[in-house]
């Protein structure tokens, strides 16, 4: 009978379970259950909830103490008599994960080490216009290294590095970064060679998918489903689902800047008309007045609204109702609940929200039933650099063999 | 130092890989070659591509073969003397998945056997104004015992079934199908209850969803990334991401019909304004004025478009504009380069299709240097029966020892 249809193809057959393996994979089972245990966990606790022997556990502890991926540390007592108890939990020396970011203000770098702790943050205020893509990696090479010779003296090494960039990307390519004036740069290419003498494994992405993994590991996983909004020069965000980030298909989802809002609004720089960045970016609040010297437009515009411009509370509010019809649209594509404003966005957020969320509660189908959240991220404007710095440990954190072993590719 | 940020916590770590799991792993592995190959595939290239020894594998293949999971098949003569090569495949009998579905016209049930070739596909034509979900789901309840029973003449034996229905579910309750005038039905339960004889898992799902996975298989998952509409009464979204269903937090995702086209657009009955429905349903293309008794609202409207009335190509150039318009949002947010217009959409997509382009390529960020693609879906309406007959057979082709152990549970 027809019509056939061909049976689903599993995209990857797994690879074999063989013995050898195993070894491996316990290994990695009883580090994950380290790094999801809220404090130190104990060697028996571990037996129990891995469901290995006790002397398993004890020779994987102990390759895993000698690695430096774990610490011993005294556990809470119990009140019971006799010796206090000695638990596991994640080294605060060893491996480290390096963050980059180039942003509206600026380049930052940051350093966290396997438990998330930020253990080194630095920024540097930077003008991009007129200067190359090379200039400005090789000045964020600079300080890559400075974050690398800091952390060496607290016994931390950095085994991998990760770019944020606004704008989509592919292969290390930054497709288009209007705020940078970059248009199809190879940002990883370029780092690389300005950092070859530090031989990192590099990785470029999105600074609004960076920053949402920074407010998912910010927030310890308690919301794993949230759109992060990245508002700047221009508009972003990422989409978490399920506490895993969303990349799209070829990891250039959540152009919400460029949204149609109004079909016949204004044109906007990337070819179509009434995109959200026509009513909401920075620039569009400002409504071409420019800042005072010195002054970030977040300051400026805050400081005329509070001063009660009637144009200035005019463009937030119209920029607040186009943000609200966007994010509907977001919404009921997705089915998520939640939207973290970030960026700049976390500055104005008060100036903004009441009018977004009135167009969420009205435009979004499911808010009949399931209130929809809108609030400020946690993060300040470091949340893409913390992200980049946690995804490039995550990768340790993942394969913690991949640190034993000294094989850390990307 | 601050900020201290939580380290990533695992969701689920995962089981310890034991000895008497091995089997169990290895046995599942070798049945998702079997699925994945293209035809009949030799003992020898599995224990090829899987790394298991000859043994293990005819092994294995013993106890897929006594469990009707596959067959014995000849291979293609590879051109050299000797005796003609056995290969191994999947079986047609054994297993089968149910699928059914409420659509605009009528009640369908399928079933499809583990090859997902469609051995039983029944439609009923069926209005459903005054008639309540009980009366419904027992008419359906119906067809899955004639179908079950038609189907069991041919060694097949139904497994487990998925219910589609045009709106929202959550644990089997539909929360709003204004099409069917249902609120807050337990459409899972009903068909439970009306299908207890047959002791059947019943899954409920939204039928874009469902038509997305039937169009996924269908195309042989050589497309393995796009947005499935569905257009009828009302318009839904199926999203396909990398070979999976995206069915957002809450299997709430592709509300498309409620994206917002226009602002200060018409009311919709959803309580918002501008919505894409209010310019694309069939309702809406055919602008108040009903279709003639007898005739499809698809047959009636084009019958007027072939002969050129001046309303109704009006009506489907606005409604193609505003599908375009929708969709440019939905592909900046999700990163996904083609649409499939599926259901009432798929036949009348040579007059929506025009419109809908120029407005993807205009308003799809990402269409300056990826084009986008916009066409008909490869199955007719009943793609999402379909689909929901493919999704129950699906877990029997991703656990296999379930069948074998016959505790199929959903």
């Amino acid at each position: 009978m027809t019509p056939h249809v061909r049976p689903s193809q599993p995209r990857q057959p797994q690879e074999p379970v063989r013995q050898e393996n195993l070894r491996t994979l316990n290994l990695e089972l009883v580090f994950r259950h380290i790094v999801a245990a809220a404090g130190p966990i104990s060697r028996t606790e571990l037996a129990a909830v891995t469901g290995l022997t006790r002397p398993t556990i004890t020779r994987i502890a102990e390759e895993l103490l000698a690695g430096q991926l774990i610490t011993e540390a005294g556990l809470t007592h119990s009140g019971r008599a006799g010796r206090p108890r000695v638990g596991l939990t994640l080294s605060e020396k060893g491996p480290a994960g390096l963050g980059l970011d180039i942003r509206a203000d600026g380049l930052a770098a940051c350093v966290v080490d396997l438990t998330g702790t930020v253990r080194h943050l630095a920024f540097a205020p930077s003008a991009y216009s007129g200067r190359g893509a090379p200039d400005v990696l090789g000045h964020l090479a600079g300080m890559a290294g400075a974050a690398i010779e800091a952390i060496a003296a607290e016994d931390l090494t950095v085994v991998t590095a990760t770019l944020a960039v606004p704008g989509p990307v592919s292969g290390g390519v930054v497709r288009s970064a209007p705020a940078l004036g970059w248009r199809n740069v190879d940002a990883g290419a370029l780092l690389r060679a300005a950092t070859r003498h530090l031989d990192l494994p590099i990785t470029v992405e999105n600074e609004a998918n960076l920053a949402a993994l920074g407010e998912l590991y910010a927030g310890g996983n308690s919301l794993d489903s949230f759109v992060y909004v990245s508002g700047g020069l221009g508009i972003g965000a990422g989409i978490v689902l399920d506490g895993h980030l969303m990349r799209g298909a070829r990891g250039w989802s959540g152009e919400l800047g460029h949204v149609t809002v109004h079909p016949d609004g204004k044109p906007c720089p990337c070819g179509s008309r009434g995109c959200l960045q026509t009513y909401a970016s920075l620039a569009a609040i400002l409504d071409d007045e420019p800042a005072p010297r010195a002054a970030t437009p977040e300051a400026a515009i805050t400081a005329r609204a509070e001063a009660g411009t009637p144009a200035t509370l005019a463009a937030l509010d119209s920029a607040g109702t186009a943000l609200g019809v966007a994010l509907s649209g977001m919404l009921n594509i997705l089915d998520i609940d939640t939207v973290l404003l970030g960026g700049s966005f976390s500055l104005l957020a008060s100036w903004l929200t009441m009018n977004a969320k009135a167009e969420l509660d009205q435009r979004v189908l499911t808010a009949a039933w399931a209130p929809v959240t809108i609030r400020p991220a946690l993060l300040g404007p470091d949340a893409a650099v913390i992200g980049a710095a946690l995804t490039s440990i995550d990768q340790i954190r993942q394969h913690p063999t991949a640190w034993l072993t000294r094989q850390v590719t990307v």
